[in-house]
């Protein structure tokens, strides 16, 4: 008998039972954070930039130097030294004087406001005359314009792309603390599975979910442990998730098929720790396990490769988001659904889509499969749940859906 | 003088110069694969299922035999050897025999439909009473009806995310031919630049695009190789991107901003190989160099962090799906622009945007920045790009953005 648990309280009972799982921190250098979550804010150091920069190719000036001026009537100023690209300027502006400076150039003391070097005449005697006149701050980068120290700048939880790391960069923070990866050992059980380098005698089949969570795991960041495949034996699955959660951060059992199977990881979460929910109330999927060994989550996933990758999906991939400390920032597609889908009958059911169109514009149809069938997955293109409580979805209706 | 080109000119120079510049394929185990795409089609070498499998824990029958059987009047079977779990079985059914099989198990020759349990009743004698007649193929997945022999189940330039991973694992493809990652050379030029764990002197700023393109050329896939920060010295530059395109399958060259860099790379380019174009008309991002060392593509990039980002993810980044064998799967989001943006007389712009509300409903604001801040790059979702024949943009009007 399944102690079966609607989705919402499936979840609740996930969200509330795995606080203190958190893996903890590591620190890594700018050049491997790509992707990682940060575990501390991250404040500015040194303003950005750090100190006043010219945007343009032109002349420092005072800009009240210049007003009044024009073509007919240039304002004259006296030419100091150029400042040189990457340099503090030893030169000093005042109400006659100017300075070159490039583009990225430090401004000198003195000066206010750049003038373009189109809007400037060069004499060729020491004196330049400026053309236009320019208002204070013209074309001015201010010392901390960009970024103000002590500002912070990013917080605990943010994903670090190549955004974040431009500014870490910009920041001169070389090394962050960010979330550990989760450790995540994957295990597959069956009599009749074969690994994918193995002979496939008669009446096996190939492991699947052992190749489809591992690499899901890699894709959220995650370090997936792939554990094999464990025959059915109560010793074996004893013995190999006892070794997984010793060494790992969470763990997935997937299958097996068989009525027998399902008892043993039932009975081996139970007898190693605590089983919180056998069964949830949702198709496909509903033979789901969730418990905890120590302060391990552990997850029976079933045996069929769509409802182990819906139900990972669903349920387990926003636990390994929140123990990363992070969301998950998936943003659901929305498409006009091409098919009506019939009641579910009160079970909470996930339906693969294919999805067509332009964007803005998009269309999905339904994909009624045989359980078990892998290749279900890869010709289409993500899932759209249709609640326990609804009588089904009508042809034109839009609907949200979870891409893979 | 730059010798400027549209977009559209740009994009077909890049499109036609390097269809000799693909770096080849390499063989990667299962479990590297995950983004890699493939070099080869992919052909079913074993039928999945390898044999019919039943999708139930029941009773195999010919489905004659269960005609017209009810609860009051059960067609009676002699039950023969049960079938084991991963094992072909030796059992023979006929019109008068059944036998258990377990969810996932072998379907006995001589049977074509499976009874659920439910749907029988075990006298205990040897002989199943079978309670409701049942079609021909009920509850079996046939031998091939997931994927037959010989079908060709992805074509060379597939990306493998983990359903495609999952597929390759149910066939047996331990090892696949995929595209090599693109070897990408990222040189910052700049006498003002200093790295991220340097010591700022005054004067100096840090070297932002070196960090940014790295991580986005791991976020498409390629291996990026940071050559670190050139000096303003034509020979030292000169020397740096021979070796670079020596070693390196692209090579990406940013900055400087003042006058001689700019032509400093220029020339290197120039001198080493062939330019095709020296400046895009779009803003940000004018001063782009693009030529051809050999076969490798070489690109200046401008110095300023946000327009070296656009630059890359608008121009170098589909070349670089290209050489990958790939198209870029980004899909662009829509939402409602709530601020109207004037026109840009006559180049295109990209503007960067943040985006809010819900999906379905999505709004973005325009963030208008000083040139060369990268915090705006960190404090945006994506961009919008206004074509040059553009008259402005109007508040209410729906964007397409490009997320970062």
């Amino acid at each position: 008998m399944l102690n079966v648990k609607t989705s919402e309280q499936a979840r609740d009972i996930i969200c509330s039972s795995f606080k203190d799982s958190i893996p903890g921190f590591e620190a890594v250098e700018i050049e491997d954070c790509l992707g990682r979550i940060l575990y501390e804010d991250i404040r500015c150091g040194e303003p950005v930039p750090g100190f006043d920069r010219s945007t343009v190719d032109g002349y420092a000036v005072a800009a009240s130097s210049t007003f009044g001026c024009s073509d007919s009537m240039p304002a004259i100023l006296k030419q100091t030294a150029e400042v040189i690209m990457g340099q503090e300027t030893p030169a000093q502006i005042d109400a006659d004087s100017c300075a070159y400076v490039p583009t990225g150039g430090h401004i000198p003391f003195g000066a206010n406001a750049m003038v373009m070097i189109e809007h400037t005449e060069d004499y060729g005697d020491g004196t330049l005359g400026i053309l236009r006149p320019c208002a204070p701050g013209s074309n001015i980068i201010f010392k901390g314009d960009d970024v103000k120290k002590g500002t912070v700048v990013f917080r605990r939880g943010t994903r670090l792309s190549c955004a974040e790391i431009g500014v870490l960069a910009a920041l001169g923070q070389a090394r962050v603390k960010v979330f550990k990866r989760p450790r995540v050992a994957v295990i597959s059980t069956g009599d009749e599975l074969a690994d994918v380098r193995s002979k496939l005698l008669a009446g096996q089949i190939r492991d699947v979910n052992g190749y489809v969570l591992c690499s899901s795991l890699e894709a959220i960041g995650c370090e997936p442990v792939h554990s094999g495949i464990i025959k059915d034996d109560a010793g074996d699955l004893l013995g190999s998730v006892r070794l997984a959660c010793e060494s790992s951060d969470l763990v997935l059992i997937s299958g097996g098929s068989s009525v027998g199977v399902k008892d043993a990881v039932f009975q081996t979460i139970d007898a190693l720790g605590e089983v919180f929910f056998h069964g949830i109330s949702i198709k496909p999927g509903k033979p789901t396990i969730c418990g905890k060994v120590g302060s391990v989550p552990v997850f029976g996933l079933p045996g069929h490769p769509l409802a182990a990758y819906f139900i990972f999906d669903i349920f387990v991939r926003p636990l390994l988001f929140s123990l990363m400390g992070a969301c998950d920032a998936r943003r659901p597609s929305i498409a006009v659904l091409d098919t009506a889908i019939p009641s579910n009958h009160g079970r909470e059911e996930c339906v693969p889509v294919k999805i067509y169109g332009d964007e803005g514009d998009l269309c999905c149809s339904p994909v009624f499969i045989k359980s078990g069938l892998i290749s279900a997955l890869s010709s289409t293109h993500g899932y759209i749940r249709i609640p326990r409580d609804c009588e089904g979805l009508s042809k034109g209706e839009p609907v949200k859906i979870t891409l893979y």
